[in-house]
């Protein structure tokens, strides 16, 4: 791209071939000073979140896909070593280095859609110095955003009680990327698809609409509206029956369903956008069944959440799916999910950052799930990647790059989809509530309680 | 794509050839019903904010040259027309229709940077009825987050008080074309630059590093890192002090800056990241001005907004630059805007949406300035497009796009940060504030005062 129209270019910023250079700068001005003085022995990094977000009693893992993808193909691409060649002081002997970077480093992680708990690790990079600290700051971005939405729409689903939860967040989504990725994780996480076309088409995901008020205004009267759409489209139909007055809506509704039945057309679906959302859907309900339309959906949309969610089906809320947009896809509770990259040993040995707080635990770690006899999680326990395995006890982290290579398949969205679904139902109850929830116990194992002991123990001598 | 490994492409998902699909499935639904209709009249819609966010005092809008070179560059591609008649019932018409679409419209817009207060239109669209429709999805998208990244950047830009506001956020933003939008965005809004290589390259917005806690941790001892980074990179050192004690830092910071000197090197600055920010800056400011290093600069950083900075300058915290990152990057106290897209006009005449809180102002229209004498704004008037303009009043909306072709050039990011500069010079003084701020009037104009009592009186007649 020539320097004159730089700032003009709109799509594609990103792509495969500069990705490499989506980065803070710190991390090459630190790789180029390890490189000139050789520091480029094997260090080990733990990828993780020090505690729960306040609103959140679990996370979910996701983003790997995207982060093997990542340090398979990454390279430094001319134009970004042209351009930072001419703006920073960086070596000419490292710029020749990252012209030849090709990530060699081992990579054990906890799979996509596994339920996860700080201070756990998420991931477990090892290989040179250089190479493990130049993509820190990619695989932040990349696990942090898509951990995050699907954390906060597991609570939807967890939420709806076996009812549809659909992300129509892509017009509130921070970006482009964003409404992809909210998309994905969202289906991950269990909603039953998405409004986002283009998202439907990468993923194969369901995709789901109805109608817009715009739409409803746009004839003469609204049975009018809804014969024409119902004509144009007689499957998949969803009519959108708040526009006016909910109830006449209904009465339309049912009206329009009565002569598609006799063209031998089944309506989908209304959906509920504003107002009482209890009385309306219950009144609703009462008019479909009455007039036999006992399979004709009720989607309700309007700004939802879990925490609304849970109130409407408390209250009686006669609801097949709920539309969720902003809160999906901008997680207004937890906007951001503060995952961190840490040194945790290297030719020295274990390493530890022991400011209060902003502690790191030392060692190469593996992390063990216990299950009680129905198979409900009891507790994970985090312990060094050499000490034995405990009995009746699952490993969490499984290697998924050796020497830069992929092992085995690249993980599917749709194993993520199964696993974390499996996952939801195997929380302990408490975990599964939206506010109050209990608590789940992450301890240490002897090995790494001993090792981080010493780490205090050498500090306070130093 | 094949359908085999969709799932697993990980870069590239939104490119200039399928953006277009970019888009909720009820845009396509229901042009799909309109073009079957012949409902293809030419329409009017308005992109506009119905309200200030709870937390904002003003908006800045940005995201228009990513919309102008979305709307003249739109095709609905191949791959996308293949999936959607797999999966949907549209009508073959409608799809050959959608391979040949290009997009014919109006434009008029604010142009980027500039200050903007709802409920005044950002964006007039005008083309026939289904392509205005069609691009809906995408130009919210495209608005909402830019301009409520820009609003935010703003924000800490005017708490700075002319010290510098650096964008760190890569590792926490939504995805990877937020964490360039972010850099864009904030850039544009006064920021002095990112901590974003890939942004740096793409927009030539300057970039700023430090070193990482890890960095310094990685040698015996704290000047020994100090000395070797500044050995390594002599321009742009920017020392981290906090490692172990910043006051010592700060010490060991004077006295490689001091071996610099004697090489002919300056050092650029330090970075304090933790720990009272103000003392530790009032004293660290002290020994560096008792070695002569009034020059070195201090830079701060550590989960800080406009609101810690507004407190740490009326705390006297001695600063020159701020490093900000999840804030900016998710900006939680406001993490979406709520831009809609209404239809205002088509062949019937100007329409209104009348339902409370979501009511539409019918018509196209003009948005006037009024300034005082000295420059500061005193008013916005939302008027009729055909109306006169009024005496000593700046018109707001200027045309952007005419019979789908860009006017003029596209805009530059240079022009935007100028403009956006400029505005923030002439806000009114209590809407600089950051909190307890004035309001802004916005009025409406004799004509679109009446043509919105005759939309009510005709609904109260219907």
């Amino acid at each position: 791209m020539s320097s004159e129209n730089r700032d003009q270019a709109v799509f594609g910023w990103v792509t495969s071939d500069n990705m490499a250079w989506l980065t803070d700068l710190y991390e090459l001005t630190m790789a180029d000073s390890m490189f000139r003085q050789n520091r480029n022995d094997q260090a080990s990094y733990d990828l993780f979140v020090r505690s729960l977000p306040a609103c959140r009693a679990f996370l979910v893992a996701a983003g790997l896909p995207q982060a093997l993808a990542y340090l398979r193909d990454m390279r430094f691409d001319e134009a970004g070593l042209d351009y930072l060649s001419r703006v920073r002081c960086l070596t000419p002997r490292f710029l020749d280095y990252l012209s030849e970077f090709r990530f060699s480093g081992d990579v054990w992680a906890l799979p996509e859609g596994e339920v996860y708990f700080p201070p756990a690790p998420l991931l477990r990079v090892t290989g040179p110095r250089i190479e493990v600290q130049l993509i820190e700051s990619f695989l932040l971005n990349t696990f942090n955003a898509q951990s995050m939405w699907a954390s906060k729409a597991a609570r939807m689903v967890l939420a709806a009680q076996g009812r549809g939860v659909i992300d129509m967040s892509l017009r509130r989504d921070h970006g482009m990327d964003a409404a992809m990725k909210v998309a994905r994780a969202s289906y991950l996480a269990g909603a039953v698809g998405t409004s986002n076309v283009l998202a439907g088409q990468v993923f194969g995901i369901p995709t789901y609409g109805t109608m817009a008020h715009a739409y409803v205004m746009s004839f003469d009267s609204e049975i009018a509206a809804f014969r024409a759409f119902a004509e144009d489209c007689p499957t998949d139909v969803v009519l959108l029956i708040d526009t006016y007055d909910t109830l006449r809506g209904a009465d339309h509704a049912v009206q329009v369903a009565q002569e598609m039945a006799a063209r031998g057309q089944q309506l989908v679906g209304v959906r509920i956008d504003s107002g009482d959302l209890v009385a309306l859907s219950r009144a609703v309900r009462a008019k479909l069944d009455a007039a036999g339309l006992d399979k004709v959906r009720i989607l309700l949309s309007g700004d939802l959440d879990e925490y609304r969610i849970r109130e409407l089906l408390i209250q009686g809320t006669q609801v097949n799916s709920f539309g969720i947009g902003t809160n999906l896809g901008t997680s207004p509770d937890d906007p951001s999910l503060g995952a961190v990259y840490k040194l945790v040993e290297d030719s020295a040995g274990p390493r530890a950052k022991l400011s209060t707080g902003k502690a790191t635990l030392p060692g190469r770690k593996q992390v063990w799930r216990f299950h009680g006899p129905d198979g409900t999680m009891l507790k994970d326990r985090i312990a060094l990647a050499d000490e034995p395995a405990p009995p009746d006890a699952q490993p969490l982290l499984v290697q998924v790059l050796r020497g830069g290579e992929i092992v085995g398949d690249m993980p599917t969205l749709a194993e993520a989809r199964e696993r974390c679904a499996r996952r939801l139902g195997q929380l302990p109850p408490a975990l599964r509530q939206i506010q109050g929830y209990g608590t789940y116990p992450v301890e240490l194992s002897a090995g790494l309680e001993k090792l981080r002991a010493q780490a205090y123990a050498n500090a306070a001598k130093a």
